[in-house]
């Protein structure tokens, strides 16, 4: 197990939000995803592999989004990975709407002397009770 | 990568809380973990090993709690197990309290002919923006 694993995930997630949430250069997150085995889940749907997600990536309704992280869970896996869980907020700011909760989860696993993101689970926390 | 990954991990999220919502029989849940291995994550709080787990969750302090879940996503691992993340809520029952939304994430992986917990992280989804 690395001994780094809560120093990658949360750089990680810190490099990852600092691209995605630039509309014009959030494309580019998908060269951190594994070219043909990484899995998306966002919102339900899935997505399989970088030319997918980065399809997937260009329709995305985020355009002036602020994000507040609350809290970056890390544990380290068995392969030399880390699973990382993101809670936080997605406000409008363009709007007066009220900020929305949302969960994300990464494993991460080493190859090439780098990370690659291997599954990608994207929920935002809304409920009917 | 199992192909009934999502049936594996949707019974098993209704297992685990079968057993984990009842107080008097929560502490049987450890079972369902590795017994050395498994790691789990109580809002930000660390433990490794049936033994520490079983410890864990015999001082969570939801006596009278309803749930509902709201989502299950889950995903196939290439070794064989399952990627489940839960959002939904917990209420108390005995108060009027707002209830409260959570995030859960497992990692089970196939051992033995049957599925252990490796990977364990919870979160209430609590704000301050």
């Amino acid at each position: 197990m690395n001994p780094n694993f809560d120093t990658i995930g949360k750089q990680f997630v810190e490099q990852y939000y600092s691209v995605f949430d630039q509309k014009e250069i959030r494309g580019q997150v998908a060269i951190m995803y594994h070219p043909t085995d990484a899995l998306l889940t966002f919102e339900g749907q899935q997505f399989q592999g970088v030319d997918a997600i980065a399809e997937k990536m260009k329709t995305i309704p985020l355009d002036n989004m602020m994000r507040q992280i609350t809290t970056i869970d890390c544990q380290p896996t068995m392969d030399g990975g880390v699973l990382v869980n993101v809670i936080g907020q997605l406000k409008n700011s363009a709007e007066n709407d009220k900020p929305l909760g949302f969960s994300q989860t990464f494993v991460l696993k080493p190859a090439n002397n780098s990370f690659f993101i291997f599954h990608d689970i994207f929920r935002l926390v809304i409920h009917n009770m």
